[in-house]
């Protein structure tokens, strides 16, 4: 009998869902906190988000179901031995992200956070001229599940979007326009707004350096909420400061949570949010994740065809 | 020769199709400021926002187009003699007033008004559960341009609408269900945001009353880009400061600046703009005024029907 254990807080309607799924093998509910390395080192399949260091390459793990869209943690090698078969949660955060993102971008585009620093002091002071994604140009650099949300949505305020992805594929309905990840420099001197969605890779790390940011727009608005790695703390401050682009909204950063000295926090043309997008802050997220899990797990424990598989080496869906 | 008298700054492309449209008149530019009354009372059609008390119902005066689409000041009796035709911009600030509008409600909804503050403090804070869009029932009240634009940007995202005006009609495209301003009570209830952009008349002064604060659910996002006077700024924050419901976000404010020691800055749910939704600060609104002024400064001259003629009245459209 397959050993299934699960770290999720669920409600017991999501509990069901994966009793279900999981039936005739033996479902034990945890936490990441209060699991044993013991109960770990037994489990043919966990769901959730072990501490990779319990994991160390066990024999027994066949499959782990990660809630999250991002597996940088259990890509490093030496923490999952070669057979286990690993697959994320993408497509449960699209929603929450891509709508995070896009409010960040209207946030920036309209002043709305120099206008609460004006509220703070009790002041009614006009900030000047806004800008609109009407006719605006707007680059989605990693173009998932959550770019494409993401691009569906500016497109419907009438914006222009080129898609920025890896490898070369037909042009996907929800973006005009697309271009491969090494045509980046050609691509961000149009962009009106960069919106970036890269996972934690080998080569995602740094890849908007000081010259990256010296190619784009003086009024340009740079958003990222992929992962902090793809842009140093350092790179970002001197873009802001210096205004090679005009704003930034950041829901990551390079090391989180940003240290209380950071002196990002104090920018005026930076907005930050404390890496929540991708959080199980939107109800309809949970409800997604459970889907997929259970899906998954019915799957695996049938023979069936498991989705959302991450290749090891590259920490991308295959 | 009709004297025709601007008094809006404009460019130099756009002077010149005001010149092209009121070709045979004599044209003189000048601004609110500068001009004399005597220029005012001379004038047959001012362009612009002439201060109202130096009309004084001049007799001279045939059409008084408007670079505004509230038309509060010229419709208080004494201000234009009976026989002036009053026409507005209405249409042009459609999209900068309902982009600013949405931009506001996400920013609420995903509350990065709260992440501002936590920033500025250089905290790395989680702020809890988020809404979305998506699902949502969204009133509109007050269906013109700029509720009719607001509508389709909800919608797009996913919302259902509920669009509240005041005449009968046939339900318009942008919206899911049509109700009339009498039946208010039994809208709010339903909406998880309520969007309004009423003008400022006598039937829409403190409309929003403590009452229907009560009515609307504790988890809604309340929107004011109209105009101040639908809601006394005590109503407002007996409102926000007992959770009778969850948000506002206003552009408006029942006095204009609002005053320095308003409770009203310090709320933290309540975000606040100085009515700058309606202004020029996107280029695109500029040039719409001027061609609405243009084509009525053309059909003035040549006996054509006018477009956004104002019953002195109501302060509506006719």
């Amino acid at each position: 009998m397959k050993k299934i254990l699960i770290l999720m807080e669920l409600s017991s309607g999501q509990k069901e869902k994966l009793e279900i799924a999981g039936a005739g093998s033996m479902l034990t509910f945890s936490s990441p906190d209060r699991v044993s390395e013991e109960e770990i080192q037994a489990a043919n399949v966990i769901i959730g988000l072990p501490r990779a260091e319990m994991i160390k390459a066990s024999e027994n793990l066949e499959l782990l179901q990660l809630e999250s869209a991002g597996a940088d943690a259990y890509i490093v090698p030496g923490v999952l031995n070669g057979k286990t078969v690993l697959t994320n949660a993408t497509g449960a955060y699209s929603q929450a992200v891509a709508e995070h993102a896009f409010a960040l971008t209207l946030m920036l585009q309209k002043k709305l956070h120099l206008y609460r620093d004006e509220q703070r002091a009790a002041r009614w002071r006009d900030r000047g001229t806004v800008s609109s994604l009407r006719g605006a140009t707007v680059a989605v650099v990693g173009l998932g599940d959550i770019g494409g949300y993401y691009a569906r949505l500016v497109k419907n305020m009438g914006a222009y979007v080129i898609g920025v992805k890896r490898r070369p594929s037909s042009c996907p309905e929800c973006v005009d326009e697309l271009a491969l990840t090494d045509e980046l420099d050609r691509v961000l001197p149009r962009a009106d707004v960069i919106m970036s969605v890269l996972p934690n890779t080998a080569a995602t790390s740094h890849i908007y350096t000081g010259d990256r940011f010296r190619l784009m727009k003086n009024s340009a608005i740079f958003i990222n909420c992929g992962r902090g790695n793809a842009v140093s703390a350092d790179v970002l401050y001197k873009a802001l400061s210096e205004g090679q682009i005009a704003a930034a909204g950041i829901d990551v950063a390079e090391t989180e949570p940003l240290p209380e000295d950071s002196p990002l926090w104090s920018l005026e043309n930076l907005m930050i949010t404390p890496h929540i997008s991708g959080s199980h802050h939107l109800p309809e997220t949970v409800d997604r994740i459970v889907d997929i899990c259970a899906e998954n797990l019915q799957a695996f424990l049938n023979g069936g065809k498991l989705k959302n598989v991450v290749d090891i080496r590259t920490g991308y869906k295959t």
